[in-house]
């Protein structure tokens, strides 16, 4: 595309950078931001570079945090010996939402990938394993929330064998038929797994 | 969404108030600014800071420019003689992009419509009269590209009954059946129209 404006070239080319934005939506933000007050651009790029420069990791479950220990990790109000395993913030913002679990988090910062180099010392794993050891209120149960994937499932296994020999209850999310789902269209392993680890009523 | 930071919540709250993107696509921008070096978040800021204070609009044309005058109003490759009046600067864009037309353009800001409360003196209709009256070298043409929607037909009669007593050649952009459209679902008054402005091989 040209541009008349050279300032407009460029906000479209840093727009367009942000995942999921291509040429056409960026000029339709920027052009969005001139017709509108310019205190709203200047507080959109405030809250930007605040995000990026101010918030941190938390020191206890890596996630992400405006200050050392994060929201949830300095809660009264949450049960101290269930630590959920997770790959990324996402997926707590992700669990969090469902308001069913009430325990703290561990954020591993990524999952193992032989393909893409991604061994387990580059993820957050010793540190849980410190975490348990040193933590003051033992802890009784690690759920592993890892997404039902090749890479996934390694981590998990890797994980189980590290947490074994501290004696703690070590559970998954369950996998299954998605509420909604239609039996017809749910793939042949997701459906078998289902089978074999049915629930009883009772 | 329940937000672990504070700062977050506040980044994902002004970017999903950018159009097309919504809570979901924000949290994705926000993440992926987290993960990247924070001079890529301070330039896109910079960016947006800079296009909604530095840009305004040409004395001429008024579309959007870095200076008084925009570098179309303001190049010597432009053909003087020829005026095309658009709604608003993204059809200027959209022109360019063709490499079709050489002339000047006029931008008016938007479209005449009663429904939404916009009449001809909202519009720069008097500035592109005005203009071609003490153009230096004298406007031969004026070429009507609005859109085929009611507004736009009733713009266009208006701009045409108010360019007529001065005495220039008035005309549109051809209407008809897009290239590469399908006869068979093109809508009937399309169809009409093309069938009644047919183009003679010659």
């Amino acid at each position: 595309m040209q541009f008349p404006s050279k300032l407009i070239e460029e906000a479209v080319g840093e727009v367009s950078k942000l995942p999921g934005i291509g040429k056409k939506s960026a000029l339709r933000i920027v052009l969005h931001l001139l017709k509108r007050d310019a205190r709203d651009a200047q507080s959109l790029a405030n809250a930007l570079v605040a995000v990026r420069t101010q918030t941190q990791y938390c020191k206890k479950c890596h996630n992400i945090a405006d200050a050392e220990l994060c929201s949830i990790c300095t809660s009264t109000r949450r049960d101290q010996t269930v630590i959920c395993v997770v790959q990324d913030s996402r997926d707590v913002l992700a669990i969090e939402n469902t308001s069913q679990y009430n325990g703290l988090y561990h954020v591993l910062g990524g999952i193992i990938s032989p393909l893409e180099g991604v061994s387990p010392s580059d993820l957050q794993i010793d540190s849980l394993l410190e975490r348990i050891k040193t933590a003051e209120e033992p802890v009784k149960e690690v759920v592993l929330a890892l997404s039902p994937t090749m890479e996934g499932d390694t981590t998990a296994f890797y994980l189980q064998k590290k947490l074994k020999p501290l004696g703690l209850k070590i559970s998954t999310i369950a996998r299954g038929i998605p509420i909604g789902g239609d039996l017809e269209y749910t793939d042949e392993i997701t459906l078998g797994r289902s089978i074999l680890n049915r629930i009883n009523y009772d």
